[in-house]
């Protein structure tokens, strides 16, 4: 098993590796009154400017993820072409999984497979309510509607060794564009 | 109504405040071996750096808190301390309730009525598994046990208005030391 983009992390018992995947939501977008369709709405210069200090935050911490997912609509599209601008990673795709319609069912039958590759760091782009929804799945197994995630925020997920990352995920990162970042 | 300590927060409704909830978990603490007695074991000199600098950038972020709550517990006690010397806040208290065998119920109806005081925010400094039960408590209303607090780290909470915040709190902020400042 090789691992092109990142380096083998060693789990606390010292089988197998840590998965992680983070949660990233779209930066601050223009207002829907000046685009007729919701997805051709794009970063504000101030969206811009905030999602590329979060970008240069993450990879000050030396992240780098395997794969950016993001949803198709052009301000999550261009918030994940930000990551990637900072070196976050090499590989960028699209998934309908991630737009509002998008089902966790069905993303997670992608992941299941995408796993195999033994990449140990997963970022998705989108929205919210979504992110926030599919991180509670993941950590508790249903939606409460409890956590907050801002824009540009970020969400980081242990994922289990083996089996369903569903109910069985750990939170450890939850955090505003605020929080990363001196004003 | 007053608060002496910390300006008045609009709620997003624009009534009344929102409440916010600290939960910061003491810094890296000495070995237990060379301590008859756990409750005595200091913070390290790098446990004390560190916590520092999470409370420098909490600092910075202008939070103030009416009111530090701390664990006896040395490691907590001077968690606190450095809190407090940071400008965090003015006012400190021990409670039992944050010892390993602290009570949520009892420290409930301690905050039922500390909050009549008007204080829009309340930190605690503790213990873990304590303080994730307690920040799952809060949210979801049972623990699950999916939440990581690091040492010296920080939980945030907004609580409901009015009424009990089991169940009913959001989660806003899970950070390490590594994501609030730089290494």
């Amino acid at each position: 098993m090789s691992y092109p983009d990142e380096p083998r992390i060693p789990s606390p018992s010292g089988r197998g590796v840590v998965k992680e995947l983070y949660l990233i939501r779209h930066g601050i977008a223009a207002e829907p009154e000046q685009y007729s369709h919701d997805r051709d709405r794009p970063l504000t210069d101030e969206g811009k400017r905030k999602t590329r200090k979060v970008a240069a935050r993450l990879s000050e911490l030396n992240l780098h993820f395997g794969l950016i997912l993001t949803s198709p609509l052009l301000r999550a599209r261009q918030t994940a072409e930000i990551l990637i601008a900072a070196g976050l990673s090499s590989q960028l795709e699209e998934s309908n999984d991630l737009a509002f319609d998008g089902d966790i069912q069905h993303w997670l039958t992608w992941f299941e497979e995408w796993q195999q590759k033994g990449s140990t760091r997963l970022a998705l782009v989108g929205h919210e309510p979504n992110l926030g929804n599919w991180a509670e799945i993941l950590t508790w197994g249903e939606i409460r509607g409890s956590l907050v995630v801002k824009k540009a925020g970020i969400v980081g997920l242990t994922l289990p060794e083996t089996g369903s990352p569903v109910g069985r995920s750990q939170l450890f990162w939850l955090a505003s564009p605020k929080l990363l970042f001196l004003a």
